[in-house]
């Protein structure tokens, strides 16, 4: 299968400069960014893409994708109320197949706000497998050790299974939910399977200032720093949320490259806090963005992730020039792929995965035509996303998704789901 | 000209139900909502809603929506370097034909995310009514005496013609920049103007701590005190932005039924500060939300204003139920056509104004349907925006605007405009 991209802009993410060509993919991957993409003809699908600009889809790096049954469930109300009596009540009546079928909803929305990838943490990893294997989006998928379901063995038999699959479109890592509902079995479990795997480890840490007290309570130590002296970090990964880090951990980060995935509209909703990306920066650290569940947030927008990023440091730092477009467009796309593993799909070049969108820079919001990249992050909106590609296949475009299931089924199995989880 | 809107979910906003059935217009004013609408037939035209939600259009109360030719070209740069460096130098060299071609390009950005009438406040306002009028958008305008273009007699002449004009789409109002940009001169044009038109009176007011400071310096008081004190509020009228009123200005404001029209966006993008709404509230002030200009924004988008209105207050307050959803839909529509002197466009009833938007609900990011209301502040885009409505007519449909223009005739002739200011 060998598609033309032709008359585009295009941001490879390489650099910050917008040319001008084609791109030519054949069938997964990328073969050609030029002016001279006749040298492949014939094509068996033209996109004509009168000089909209094509860049690299955006990278959630922290999902829970399942949780769009909460979505609108739980607003406007204090965090502990959100969690104790709304989120964890539900949640303990989810079964596997609800996940497969919940996760699609979220799918569709990662698709049309031009999402290539998420890196997805919630219950039943394998159904989330299956629903992403089945859609065509490219996932990382976070397991955990689980005393009842899921010890070292049968980690490292999925861990072998999806990450040794060649051009395989779900990868698997290693990962708990958090310190404060760690126990003693599950920390130990979780070590003994980083043995086995030796792989990156994932977990939410400091999100909110609570945890961070609690967590000094129990172990006199600060969770990253618990976690790191507790050798959960032995193979890299890093921490979702970061908002209340102190310099200690930042320096712990940033010796040992950790990646820190911050998730700034959830943090806002629950008033959890703005976690100091500037000062990561700073500390060289790989920042990602990610949306978080839609219980909390309730999008699932990197638009809306990216503007956030931008504008909250400037208000932290008063400054409205604490943090540029360009870094923020880096942690929605590169930066996200490095902390996902996915060095594959991270820029447009030749060999790379064709996980594409194109922007649509005709809407008014782009008008008149100034400044592309700040444009992106500052006025840009799904409405923009035009076309969205994974792994060399179009699945959505122009508003209409082009996958093996009717969206009205996919809405329907979902709200069963939801409204069997209210009674 | 006989409309039925079919099948709906209708959000009238006189109250928060959402109710089932059609409604009905006749010419520019809605004649019914009920299930019973067969009464009218035969129509001129049925618009099909499959269950999706009506609702009364945004209302933009703080737009400088000539200000795109700026969109990307100020971003990521201090305040005095935004608007000294910047903003003033470029403006110097506007001419009143400029105004009018680029109000055009933001207000298609207007009709796409839902807004049907904008609080425009900028130089050659009349040029601005004609491109409202061509358009069909409702607009009030801002303005201001002047020494040299615009006098006491040539206002009231304006808002005479403006105002008595029977279903007329533009609106006529006083107002000027704001305190720091007054001189004497201005101050008492603008007192002896307000004695000739009788009516409310609206500027920017303590929108950075720098302005405040200042002003205190030059007159011993705060802005909004010095200029109440002034007698310019005498009719009514309010503020832009009002970050950073004292306690003294709120009870002034409060008790004088002043409208304070928040712009979270900009707020934020330019470090000014997060407005104390729920501070606002507990006065009983009439809150409405604008976008500012698109060179402080970027983009001209009531979703996001929404967002950011209510996480925001989240966030300030440390409490995630510091404001409601719904508190923050009044303020992006009943609250702003209060403001706006729109009394006839605010709510969806029986004779009021058919300004109305349809959002669509079967788009992911408003599945599975369980809360309406707070999905459109925390999850709704412009994406949802299936169907725009002016005065009865639609003038966007599913991505297509239904105007007398060529959308890329307004583009070029903006990019000329604006590429000719650079020079």
């Amino acid at each position: 299968m060998k598609t033309l991209f032709h008359n585009a802009r295009i941001l490879t993410m390489v650099d910050d400069k917008i040319i001008e060509g084609d791109l030519v993919i054949i069938d997964a991957r990328i073969a050609y960014i030029g002016k001279n993409s006749s040298d492949f003809a014939p094509f068996d699908r033209i996109v004509e893409c009168d000089k909209n600009l094509l860049m690299p889809g955006f990278k959630n790096a922290h999902a829970h994708s399942a949780m769009v049954f909460l979505r609108g469930k739980a607003d406007d109300v204090k965090l502990q109320e959100w969690l104790f009596d709304i989120v964890f009540p539900r949640e303990a009546l989810l079964n596997p197949s609800d996940v497969y079928h919940l996760n699609k909803v979220a799918y569709l929305e990662y698709l049309s706000s031009g999402i290539t990838a998420c890196f997805d943490h919630y219950f039943f990893p394998l159904e989330g497998a299956k629903a992403a294997e089945e859609m065509g989006m490219r996932t990382l998928l976070l397991a955990t050790y689980d005393q009842k379901y899921m010890q070292g063995e049968d980690l490292l038999k999925n861990y072998r299974y999806f990450n040794d699959k060649k051009d395989g479109l779900v990868r698997y890592i290693l990962g708990f939910h958090a310190e404060y509902t760690t126990d003693e079995a599950l920390l130990e479990g979780s070590k003994e399977s980083l043995k086995l795997l030796k792989c990156p480890f994932y977990t939410h840490i400091s999100e909110t200032k609570k945890e961070v007290e609690e967590c000094v309570g129990r172990h006199g130590k600060t969770p990253l720093k618990f976690l790191y002296d507790e050798g959960l970090f032995k193979y890299g990964g890093g921490g979702f949320h970061c908002v209340h880090l102190i310099d200690e951990e930042i320096e712990i980060a940033s010796k040992n490259k950790l990646n820190i995935i911050s998730c700034p509209a959830s943090n806002l909703k629950l008033a959890s806090g703005v976690a100091p990306l500037t000062k990561f920066l700073k500390h060289n650290i790989n920042i990602a963005l990610g949306t978080d569940g839609p219980a909390g947030n309730n999008g699932l927008d990197m638009f809306k992730e990216m503007y956030l990023a931008a504008t909250l440091q400037k208000i932290k730092c008063q400054d409205p020039s604490a943090i540029s477009a360009f870094d923020v467009l880096k942690m929605a796309t590169v930066n996200a792929a490095k902390a996902m593993l996915l060095d594959e799909a991270d820029v447009l070049a030749v060999n790379k995965y064709a996980d594409i969108i194109m922007i649509d820079l005709s809407k008014p919001n782009m008008q008149p035509i100034n400044n592309i990249l700040t444009n992106l992050v500052y006025s840009g909106s799904k409405d923009n996303v035009k076309l969205t590609m994974i792994n060399g296949k179009i699945l959505y475009e122009n508003g209409q998704y082009y996958i093996n299931e009717k969206i009205e089924d996919i809405y329907k199995k979902a709200q069963e789901v939801t409204e069997r989880l209210e009674k």
